[in-house]
């Protein structure tokens, strides 16, 4: 079978399917906003189409809704004012997501993929708006909201495609069979991928694209109708999304409804009803720990992959580069403030000293590096905020401002005036000095720009404590510093223990909170912090099943 | 990496592996019990392995065990005698299984899959000996015992570690990436398969090797462990695959705790008490539908694999050769006295007949018909019991009396002598004539020899309970016999709807309740009979996961 959108990106699946397989660098979209890549008007056209939203209605007509809603502030300090169709009617939502579902899935893999990756096609040409969009609400700087919600999520949702693909194709349309014998028996067989149903994704504030866009793209490639059930601060970066969608679904003749995007208002709980219906088979998940495991425990009819919070870890044992060590972390730190799941946040090290190419540096005197550090990348007002971003919403704030009631604050945070947005909230990161008896503050996670430097005994000490934290508490990422062959071969063993992923002396341009699409698994599925990892195998392989025939030839 | 196992079963598991993805033909275990195959003593030698753990104690150690539990009786009249340690100490059991987890997820996926092929190649040495055993515990007849039970239940196993190995093997044991740009990024990626947790298989009476070992093997070679929780009356076949897996991993010098047995009184509800544990991670289950969807519904913190009951569909709509048809669906009722989860139960057809090479055929002589392909098959008692063997259970045995409360019985029930076993109950199947009113009756699966004949008001109706049936009450498979190309299209459609697997128009020697391992999925997981399949993707790509480390080169 052929499909003309699948002719016309064939080159690019196969590039992204091989990239997979061999974890080696790839990428389908230029991560550089830069006029020279993407032409001198693009920008400019990019932010008035965003800006021409505002105050509007959003024309997406979700089945089934009652009036509008329009819940959007940008962290910079403007209402957003985009209405949006309230949804109301679950029953009529559902039943118009899966009217179109028996085209879909007749159409076969060959035309469901071409269409899949036509709309990131599609959203590529909109990443300028999409950017604006997604700086807008989840506060990202806009550069990072062009790369990590533009650029990267375009990538990370292409690695999805790619994977169920593969999935999709790994048995034969058809085939005969033919077993020997006295009377040798042959038989022709077809096999047909079946979608489990309604997928509902729900998603985040910080990274409404990057974070539901994977699970969106493996359960419509897969045959599944989607229900978009979006963030209530960060609706515009999934409507512009399902707009996409219903146009190139029309386009090649499907129900546009096959995608839908369900806002709601706050206090609707629309994902709780949503994701105990029993038409929903999928649920792909991005939030706090609480909602998380309820679906894990409750949606029992459905799929659930979540992705969920966890105490990210570094263990700092010795370095080659005091200087280059201190600035990798206060990157990390710093980063969109602090406000990704990825971000780092306990710093065990032993409380006598690390080893440095500087001298035994103290735990305080870690700290004041990190700070120095600080200071450089975040020192001036107009470029510390194309580094932080804004403050995402009022409890990231709280956490911060709470943060120092237990231990040694040993580097302030710092607030930061936003030379274009002077309403925007924009803070630096703290470092508060622990011990390893403060475990009721380290182990739990706090979402912003706080990091804990923690002393302990020694490394001994630090990798058991963080094997043992992350196995009760997860983690989406973890790091280590040594010059110790030993100490990095134990923290690998540890890592394996505890189920996460592991960055090992990351001194340059390569930081512990950026996993790259292809190559980088982002979550493992073996730590409380998630049950799943883009990408494997497992994210993509549940979402449909294959249905045979078989007769006499 | 290599493994002296891997190289010596490396031929296997490439021939395996390239089966699955082409579907065709492949077996690596013979499956005639002929001396010509397997030698001249093998079966006496079986036989008197077998009668040799009669009234024995079976030499296994269960760690926590709590005396000696011996439940099993032959579905042929004679009790096995056979004692086995009584699990108890829930914790020790655990705790012991998971000892080894380490070092077996450390030796990687080429060692545990070599060793776990040698396993299946030493069950096969014992391949006699474990039909005698899952003959005296199934009921089956011997020749089916030593097929199902074991050439293609060693085919199945053999399926799910290809699967497994594929799944393990797509991501690269390292990987070098390198991002091109003004300063480029390089860097050295390994990535390592770890194990989710403990593993729980719960048996089943009729199949006990069949249907346990695909999901016993797909969580050892990941790199799990495994608790067996054979069904009180089949523990034999399960004690024996325990004792064999122990032996090769000790020898390959493996925690042998690995793969454990724990077998308990009925009272003991130890499947309930397992499966909530937090250690296990994976559940393999065949059986009821109460326990299974309790098991889907509870047991939250596992993956859940379950093969359930369902309503196995017939749609007659016309055929070409009326006795053949009335052989092929006489042979899938008889066989193994209906006991089979694939075997048919529902024929719809319409109350004004069929149209065959023998005229109109009313439901009634479409019963006659095949009442007589059971005279042919069934009327010698010696010959009979060879494809009927033994009723299981005395909840077959109650059903089939009952069965005769609704509709017309076309057909009766006969009652066989055994020549050699004069205490076994061995009956031969009854049709039942209903109509599509009746569904009270036939909207339940009524495990054992009992099959409806439903008269419909055509084959329109009879397309449409199919679909409705299936979807709601589930099936393993489902077959339709018409010499209408359209009919089989909306046939194929309907069982894509309903999630299930066709047969079309067998008229021969393949039978609706047989699947062939590497070609046939058992169950599609999109149905409510079962949620999984032997074996896809799905099956085997949530048993592990893949943690990673990065550093620069």
């Amino acid at each position: 079978m052929t499909s003309p959108y699948l002719d016309k990106h064939r080159d690019r699946l196969d590039a992204a399917v091989a990239a997979c397989a061999s974890r080696t660098y790839y990428s389908a979209y230029d991560e550089s906003p830069s006029p020279r890549v993407y032409g001198e008007t693009a920008a400019g056209e990019g932010k008035a189409a965003f800006e021409a939203w505002l105050g509007q209605p959003f024309p997406l007509e979700t089945p089934g809704s009652d009036g509008t809603v329009s819940t959007e502030r940008s962290p910079y300090g403007f209402d957003l004012g985009v209405s949006y169709p309230r949804s109301g009617d679950v029953d009529a939502l559902l039943s118009a997501a899966r009217a179109g579902m028996k085209a879909w899935r007749d159409a076969g893999p060959e035309a469901r993929t071409g269409v899949c990756i036509e709309i990131l096609d599609r959203l590529h040409a909109r990443v300028f708006e999409l950017a604006n969009a997604v700086q807008h609400t989840s506060g990202q700087a806009f550069v990072m909201a062009f790369q990590a919600g533009g650029a990267h999520a375009l990538d990370r949702a292409l690695e999805a495609i790619a994977y169920a693909w593969v999935e999709m194709t790994r048995t034969p349309r058809t085939a005969v069979w033919e077993k020997p014998g006295k009377v040798p028996l042959k038989m022709e067989k077809t096999f047909t991928v079946v979608p489990r149903g309604v997928a509902l994704v729900i998603g985040c504030n910080t990274f409404p694209t990057w974070n539901s866009w994977p699970g969106l793209f493996a359960s419509l490639v897969t045959g599944n109708a989607v229900v978009v059930k979006p963030h209530p601060s960060a609706v515009l970066p999934l409507a512009i999304t399902v707009q996409v969608c219903q146009e190139v679904l029309a386009e090649a003749g499907f129900d546009p409804h096959l995608v839908n995007l369900a806002a709601e208002e706050p206090a609707d709980r629309l994902a709780a009803s949503l994701a105990l219906r029993p038409e929903v088979k999928l649920i792909d998940y991005t939030g706090g720990n609480a909602f998380g495991t309820w679906l894990e425990e409750h949606a029992t009819q459905a799929v659930v992959f979540t992705e969920k919070a966890g105490v990210n870890t570094v263990v700092v044992d010795s370095t080659s580069s005091f200087g280059a060590m201190c600035q990798n972390l206060a990157f990390s730190f710093a980063l969109y403030t602090g406000q990704m799941c990825t971000a780092p946040q306990n710093v065990y090290l032993p409380a006598a000293g690390i080893e440095t190419d500087e001298g035994v540096k103290s735990p305080a005197e870690v700290a004041a590096g990190i700070g120095a550090a600080f200071d450089k990348l975040l020192g001036e007002d107009a470029r510390a905020v194309e580094l932080l971003g804004g403050v995402v919403n009022g409890g990231v704030l709280t956490r911060l401002d709470d943060s120092g009631s237990t231990g040694e604050v040993y580097v302030a945070s710092r607030a930061v005036t936003h030379p274009s947005y002077p309403d925007a909230t924009v803070r630096t990161p703290t470092i508060i000095g622990l011990t390893a008896a403060d475990s009721d503050v380290y182990e739990t996670e706090c979402f912003g720009p706080v990091a804990y430097v923690i002393a302990t005994e020694g490394t001994e000490e630090s990798i058991r404590l963080f094997r043992d934290t992350v196995q009760r508490h997860g983690a989406m990422t973890a790091s280590v510093y040594s010059t110790s062959e030993d100490v990095i071969e134990e923290m690998r063993d540890a890592a394996l223990d505890a189920g996460v992923a592991l960055s090992e002396n990351l001194l340059g341009a390569v930081f512990v909170n950026q996993s790259a699409a292809y190559s980088d698994f982002h979550g493992t599925g073996a730590n409380p912090a998630a049950n799943a990892s883009y990408t494997d195998g497992a994210y993509v392989a549940s979402r449909f099943h294959v249905v045979q025939s078989r007769r006499h030839v």
